[in-house]
């Protein structure tokens, strides 16, 4: 039997415990959506702040050169690289992910000419499916894009299959997937591999050098906290740079953009995979986001993630026996950041959470989604939401009709 | 022989005087540069405030719903519909402009599956060109894109072309094109016609309707203020939806994103477009902008615009005969909203202009851009520009070696 000081102890030995003070948080309310749209942090709130009344007011547009607006998206992939096991010069900060996987679709596609399957996962985010068929669709070849089931991926890889395209911690159930195990054996079969770093990137530690990644994107919004709709970010490991083209170009990503010479000619490195204009304003959401990432390792995370995750299941399979199904692997090396809990009258049960300040969200079919996020999260706080989740589904709240009424995204 | 009196007492006359105050602005400095970045307006900086410090920090995950931020990109697409003479449903704001030109020029080849050419400007802006070969490329069948000259554009029509991507007003030389004529006579070939308004929102006035435009896509960073990098915005008109289909779809394009179907299934009117999560902080300081163009219409903004413009030329020609070549035309009805001077020295001129409180920017060949944005700018601000410039011209500083030093923006 957990008691709450036991949370409370645990609380004031975190070390990770003095980056809380770092988030605007809502007094009494427990936010455990972190994995859709993380918190503000007050060093976000004042890199924005600077922007805006510094660096646009005054700078106006010669802070493209002097507050180094050129430069944001390869400097903020260089910060954001280490979250991923990545060398500087291999990320780069832009657009949004899924036009990052348009790109990184198209080039892969254009490097194995002879091949005219791609692989992606039947339980893939749809926005991944959506694109990857319409870049299949682009590819100026038949492509066949087939929607499997990510278990069968050893019976369906051949010297057909151009790319396998999966997203690395699943959006709904939380499963982890073995991204060296998986990456090795695509490679085996003389395949490229995308990786989605959606849910993963700044919930689990990564390590695109040792699995051998091809290509991987993700967004900033979730665990990195950078604000509604911020950037995206893509990686291509070194030795593809040069090598995999950009399909969807822009005067940025030119050798010499102020040459503006008719001919596209690509820019080494990353900044080849500029399009357009970087977004600055969101861009300095994610710098000032990135400054609290600073103060903590990802071992740190993982550690903490895992503790919190571990006691929700505990005090869920303690206190409501029977009631939900966990959806998430209980096998560390299977699990991201968030527990899933299925149950039929899911929609309705996280709207009376919500209501008492419980904040986690739902997806069809039958999931209730609790991100755990440990740069601000306590272990009291897992203990009183699952204390306020025993009270909604004890007094059957969450059957009242207002509550079935569905709104888009919570 | 104009006085700078002269110029003041129009300043008092100027019925746009009052939306000065909105902006944030130098003391001293002279922004001729508002056809690269607007200024900061107020309003812009309430809004983003607002969005961060509440929407975002008190409302969380909650504000996709509750603050409306799922529908910003058709609510401000509405918005900004009244600046180009679109009706409601017609506009959406997304992406960047590049992007939104690939979604366009996709979408409008696979309208016309028989047609092999399409026609684009040599003096188009490089990533209007770049992106335009990129998506032919994918177009499923071979495509020529032509980069012509648009004065041979009639000769250069026939029932093999498929799309004109045209700039609207071109952005070195600031010259406006006869967008009905243009757009009519693509139609009597059979074409269809995209327009790229960069350098027109906000500085001319537009009637797509009028015209029969078929498609358009423009930037907000310009002229309408909205800040380093924001959004972007298209038009398809109401008789090319459904049909246009974009290339480039994401889930929240979906005609029910919550249900995550495996299958694409476009959302009805411009919702389809949308391919990502809205950018909301960048959004929000479009909206504040757009705040201030409630308050002129773009007939005022026109009629300032030609006068700031007609007074800038007469001041150099005065001042500086013969310095100078006049690259804008001078006919009204061909001439945007900025002043190219050609000058062999261009770039030391900008450099020198930009020391002494002028701000310009150059672009190559030899040519030192004005832009002129009615909101902001005074007539006595035409009239201290133009001796500063002749300052610079008489004194000779920018043949100073330090002026020789390229940067990329200015």
């Amino acid at each position: 039997m957990i008691l709450r000081d036991d949370c409370t102890a645990r609380d004031l030995a975190d070390e990770l415990w003095p980056l809380r003070a770092e988030f605007r948080l809502n007094e009494g309310e427990i936010y455990l959506d972190g994995n859709s749209l993380g918190p503000v942090c007050e060093t976000s709130f004042r890199r924005v702040n600077e922007v805006v009344e510094t660096e646009w007011a005054k700078g106006l547009v010669r802070s493209w050169n002097s507050a180094g607006w050129m430069a944001e998206p390869t400097r903020l992939g260089d910060r954001l690289a280490t979250l991923i096991g990545a060398q500087k010069g291999e990320v780069l900060v832009a657009d949004t992910l899924t036009f990052l996987l348009a790109k990184l679709i198209g080039g892969a596609l254009d490097l194995v000419p002879d091949r005219h399957i791609v692989l992606t996962d039947v339980d893939n985010f749809r926005s991944d499916i959506y694109i990857v068929e319409a870049m299949a669709a682009r590819a100026g070849r038949p492509m066949i894009v087939k929607r499997i089931d990510r278990n069968t991926l050893d019976a369906e890889l051949n010297e057909d299959v151009a790319l396998v395209l999966l997203t690395h911690v699943d959006y709904r159930t939380g499963e982890m997937l073995d991204m060296k195990a998986i990456t090795d054996k695509v490679h085996r079969a003389g395949g490229l591999m995308l990786w989605d770093f959606a849910h993963s990137t700044g919930a689990v530690p990564l390590d695109v050098e040792a699995c051998d990644v091809d290509f991987a994107a993700g967004c900033t919004y979730k665990y990195l906290n950078a604000g509604p709709g911020a950037p995206g970010f893509m990686y291509v490991r070194k030795k593809w740079q040069g090598v995999l083209k950009n399909p969807l170009p822009g005067w940025l990503g030119h050798a010499r953009p102020f040459d503006f010479e008719l001919d596209y000619e690509a820019a080494s490195g990353m900044q080849a995979w500029v399009t357009s204009s970087p977004s600055v304003i969101s861009l300095a959401s994610l710098d000032g986001a990135l400054d609290v990432w600073d103060r903590a390792t990802m071992e740190q995370v993982r550690t903490k993630s895992l503790a919190l995750t571990d006691l929700f299941i505990e005090l869920v399979e303690d206190r409501l026996a029977g009631v939900f199904e966990v959806v998430t692997p209980r096998d560390h090396a299977k699990r991201g950041s968030q527990v899933s809990l299925g149950h039929s009258d899911g929609y309705g049960i996280i709207q009376a959470l919500i209501e008492r300040g419980v904040i986690g969200d739902y997806r069809d079919p039958a999931i209730c989604r609790f991100g755990f996020t440990p740069l601000y999260l306590r272990y009291v706080d897992v203990f009183d939401a699952v204390e306020r989740l025993v009270e909604v589904m004890s007094s059957e709240m969450y059957r009242e009709p207002r509550f079935a009424v569905r709104n888009s995204v919570t």
